[in-house]
């Protein structure tokens, strides 16, 4: 894949600029994404106008062959064995960076705003001009996707959905037993925890391919703290948010996904929370279109719930009840980018992939949340989204 | 578990600043090791004899119950929103930020040297005094473990002896057939993949609480450069490199462990590499003791495959055949941390886990490498590694 880098050129010439410059490791998806390059440990790509890397030799071979840079170079290239015993590492590794960017003609450049700040005052004392770019242009070119990136996406979903299946399926076929606080799931003789549920997501997901770390599976008041990822046993009656987010082992693409679950008869406060979250995202999906704001995505997704008497960031910026976050966020080689479905967030475009994903919470009841991924597309969005979407996996 | 940060004290005495700040989300490790806290997306830690974070509203509930903080203060503690509204995004997270150091009598900070750049300007704005600190104090503080972390490192470890395990058995029970392009392991009826047996590495590791995803299985010439991944069939005579680095799920310790295996006859030269290999991991291994430096540790490899007539990057900085990495490097946190164990390489002292990891690699002939985890003792070290050393899993 050849990113579309015109919007870069552009703010290089308006800037005044020779290049841009990133120094990260492969984690960081604008590095990914502009060096086209996998690699644990940091490197340096320069933009401009050709692509040009800076590597150490344990990288040189590889760098050659699986980059999409124009050329590759190294740091012995540039003697940095004399330069480290003259200056130490961290003076030496910034003036070969130094030199590298001399050697290709720049004299200045623009950075993502996260550009490490030592190498940043390194580079400035030895001459060369660095401004840190707070929009983040890669970040935001990269949010508009490909075909083919979209396609990445889409098959992260598909691999996503049979991980919930597995989810939906332990759940539902647990047996109801007498516990030592209250009755818990037992499955094959075994409480059923939410450590158990993400081991079985986990290894459902690496047979399609796909891997994940931090799955949710948050059961009562566990569900009420929207990132927590929930520990102990699961409980009938009570509802259990699975969130799963899984990237793909090849292409580095995600997929995002959250279902509520309830084994057994929810409270009336939990199922009523589900029927108006569901409503919030349709309402929100309704609001989905290009030129369409994040904010206003975001907006009428408050409206619903606002509407029906629960608190909202919107309506007081500090309850730790309601709908308490955004309605959702960009989703690509990072789980969480561009755009943002929040107060301020971005204009919606074609090649957007974004979560929907409203919920109410409360210390006292547990939480809700239901999230499906859509591409936003000339017409309007697809959802990329194949799950059903149902509270209640059987009775007690 | 609660950090000795006397170095830390130290070191703003001597500079005479207010406090060490960090803005990161916890995949970096010095913010993980310093807040105690888990949290996907950047947060701000101050630390200046107490310790103070900064979160969004979505985690100021977990962080204040799961965080090491002394006190936590969330964004919309500082009139975020109306900041947002007058200044836009990013110079509102600064003017908090700068709020927030203010209401804690902060005028200065040390930072880590990857320190984001945009905030410290955006500091630096507003009057704050910020000095990225190049030798990174955390860093260097989370080198040397407690006893407790010695034991999450030793649970990653036996993890990874049963992954390699199981590895091992894939290519043992292999049968050999002729495929396309020569003969190639086949089990069950499937060529065995680099691909498949990483998949089964993966699979063994969730089973006992670990993950990893970027498991090297690389055979032949992909087995040449030593951080290739590998891909496709693995053929019998020829050597396979299977490096293995899981992190534990919830202790986020690593473990490190490399073995080199032929099924059949392997070449004169690899059968010769090995040998030497093991050699030069055993002359490191006899370094490795209190006050030794790592450079000392990597010179003890160095010599081995020297006094045989391979090259180094120490007899040639340019060579891309021979020994052409590091010995080792600490692992914790990170799977490369410090000390290094190679040129330059810090002191050792007792606490730091390092890995002992010579290898050898040509286009020509494919690569070797041998790998294991030790942690250093008053006395000298102690091998955290219980596998085998042994190049030859069967015959043809």
């Amino acid at each position: 894949m050849q990113p579309d880098l015109s919007r870069l050129d552009e703010l290089l010439a308006d800037r005044g600029v020779d290049g841009y410059l990133i120094d990260a490791d492969a984690t960081v998806s604008d590095q990914r994404y502009l060096s086209g390059f996998d690699a644990p440990d940091p490197f340096v790509t320069l933009y401009d106008g050709e692509l040009h890397l800076l590597v150490s030799s344990l990288e040189y071979g590889r760098a050659r062959t699986e980059s999409r840079a124009d050329d590759v170079a190294r740091r012995a290239d540039f003697d940095y064995r004399a330069k480290r015993e003259e200056y130490g590492p961290d003076e030496a590794d910034h003036r070969v960076l130094a030199e590298f960017l001399a050697d290709r003609g720049v004299d200045s450049v623009l950075t993502p705003s996260r550009f490490p700040l030592a190498p940043a005052d390194g580079l400035q004392e030895l001459g060369v001009g660095v401004s840190a770019e707070t929009d983040d242009v890669v970040t935001e070119i990269r949010a508009t996707k490909t075909g083919e990136e979209i396609e990445h996406v889409r098959t992260a979903q598909r691999a996503n959905e049979r991980a919930m299946a597995r989810a939906e399926e332990l759940l539902r076929e647990a047996s109801v037993e007498a516990g030592e606080n209250g009755d818990v799931l037992v499955d094959g003789g075994e409480t059923l925890t939410s450590e158990r549920v993400r081991r079985e997501i986990e290894m459902e997901l690496l047979r399609h391919d796909h891997a994940l770390d931090e799955t949710i599976v948050a059961c009562g008041a566990d569900a009420a703290d929207p990132h927590d990822r929930g520990s102990g046993p699961l409980r009938p009656d009570e509802p259990i948010i699975v969130d799963i987010f899984p990237r793909g082992k090849e292409s580095k693409y995600h997929a995002d996904m959250t279902r509520t679950f309830v084994r057994g008869d929810p409270s009336d406060a939990i199922a009523e929370w589900y029927d108006l979250t569901v409503e919030a995202m349709e309402a929100a999906l309704d609001a989905v279109e290009p030129g369409a704001t994040g904010e206003e995505v975001h907006a009428a997704a408050c409206d619903v719930y606002e509407a029906a008497g629960e608190p909202t960031l919107r309506s007081d910026e500090a309850t730790e009840t309601g709908f308490i976050h955004s309605t959702g966020h960009g989703v690509g080689l990072d789980v969480h980018e561009q755009p943002s479905i929040a107060p301020g967030g971005e204009r919606l475009r074609p090649g957007h992939v974004i979560t929907i994903e409203p919920g109410v919470y409360d210390p006292d009841h547990g939480g809700v949340r239901v999230e499906d991924l859509v591409v936003v597309t000339e017409e309007g969005h697809e959802n990329l989204t194949g799950y059903p979407k149902e509270l209640v996996v059987g009775g007690r």
